[in-house]
């Protein structure tokens, strides 16, 4: 069975752990996004592409739910007492020596595919983590308050401004003109099922959807194509998605977030089934197979679960 | 007072606290080795002037003698993960965060010397340290042993091969054709008095010296000029000197390097004054006048006491 999946960060990459846990002899690729990545003190950082990574390589922090295990942030220390920020970035000691090897292998010519695939070499995350283009986007966020209209870096938005600043406009720059990463449309193209895991909508599968090529590679695949609601009962089930989808002018619903993907047999539309919570049983989807069932991943068997359901809708 | 020093890393820096203690209302410049320096990672690393500005500005680790106070090496320990070398370099976390900023302001365009300036706005080492040149020289060592004949950088050849392998000549590269830094000519004209510390004589002291223009400015500086002896009784007090002077050519005693630098009335030489330690009374430098006091730098006052006898030697 071969399995596409589009993946944010956390919630991805912990869908994506149930991917495995119900697949195990699945041949998994994880198109991820890399619109949240940054240059910080002259380091590359992508954060959703290390997310998946560390998580299905057992690397991740459990506790924090990000970032690495056993972390320390002496060089975060230290960088502050140079006066040198931004301190909203939680570097972390572990974490900086992938974007340590990440940026001289950058730097020396090798394109991000590349670079994940070397850095996966000792993660073994069991998926091929391909990101959705080698060329730099970077999503940035309009702004709007007391500090007069301007763009900021998603992750300012994010991490500084906890997203409490309603964005006006939500855009991943660049991202017109990049092109798929290697095997990405391919992975598409041959796939068994694609999952959209509950990541972000917007600033995670949205962002690979504005690769060109790629929303298009998705619509046409033959393979089905299931997605699993980030929002339960009006709320996004962890970060922000509210603050995002309400940039983008659709609703914090279950309901909103499969029609804003669109059903497939309808105009345009991406989904074959949409896979909701319970609580949000009734939601409806045109040209799309609505599903409710307990969506809340708060274990390895839950998660595992979800991901069987969505199987089941797929038909696969 | 106005007083300038030439200086390697641990002993040149140990040297100007004692300066410091000795002389706590002079104005010191240091003109500090860069000849030591490696990028490693991606990072510039300047061994010698970040031992002068953390060992002057406390931020020394006691314990090692090199490297940061409560330091940790939780990156390298990842780097190693990763399986990317070198090993033998021990990079440390906190040391690490002085690379980055550094890197980052040479990426940015920033000449060395500006650089400094900025890292000492944190540690105000109490001296005005400059590099001997803005430029990128790095002293490469020739070797000739059972892997063939090669040339390696310094830090590989003390690190990694701990000098054992005969070095069959030392090259400071590019050294040529370098500027000195803004101000180091200055300070050596203005000086009311010339240090040499019991600084490496060929990878310090002498690769400084090999910098077009500063061997001259020092032979042609009105102030007097007092070199300390880095060897006692043949040996040297600390590091690997021996194999340094070795491949130059030049006896591992204090007289031999006396004579290496050379009396300033002889011909072409730099010293008014060696002082050299008591075991090594009688050593005679043509040209230079040459005091026997103890100089072991065992602690502050120890210190200071040689410093106060340089300045004595000096006539200062």
């Amino acid at each position: 069975m071969r399995v596409t999946a589009l993946a944010g960060g956390i919630g991805g990459a912990r869908f994506l752990r149930g991917v495995r846990a119900a697949l195990p002899d699945a041949d998994v690729t994880v198109i991820g996004n890399t619109g949240d990545d940054i240059t910080l003190h002259g380091l590359r950082i992508c954060p959703d592409l290390d997310t998946v990574m560390y998580t299905l390589g057992g690397g991740l922090s459990a506790e924090r739910g990000w970032g690495r295990e056993d972390e320390t942030f002496v060089v975060a220390e230290e960088l502050a007492a140079y006066g040198v920020g931004p301190s909203w970035f939680g570097l972390g000691d572990r974490d900086l020596a992938t974007h340590l090897v990440r940026t001289q292998m950058l730097d020396a010519g090798y394109p991000l595919s590349d670079v994940v695939r070397a850095l996966c070499e000792r993660w073994r995350p069991g998926v091929r983590l391909l990101p959705m283009t080698d060329e730099r986007v970077e999503t940035h966020v309009v702004l709007d308050d007391d500090e007069g209209q301007r763009a900021v870096h998603f992750q300012e938005w994010w991490l500084r401004l906890r997203a409490a600043v309603p964005a006006r406009a939500i855009v991943p720059l660049r991202a017109e003109t990049a092109k798929p990463a290697p095997g990405v449309l391919d992975a598409l193209a041959e796939a068994d099922v694609i999952l959209f895991p509950p990541s972000n909508p917007v600033v995670s599968i949205g962002t690979i959807l504005a690769v060109p090529g790629i929303r298009d590679a998705v619509a046409a695949a033959p393979a089905p194509v299931v997605g699993v609601s980030p929002i339960i009962g009006g709320a996004a089930v962890r970060g922000m998605a509210d603050a995002c989808l309400t940039a983008i002018g659709v609703e914090t619903s279950a309901e909103a977030v499969g029609r804003h993907y669109g059903g497939r047999s309808g105009d345009g539309g991406l989904l074959d089934g949409w896979l909701v919570d319970t609580v949000d049983a009734g939601a409806a989807v045109p040209g799309a197979t609505v599903v409710a069932r307990p969506l809340l991943m708060t274990d390895l068997d839950a998660t595992a679960a979800i991901v069987r359901a969505a199987l089941e809708l797929a038909g696969v």
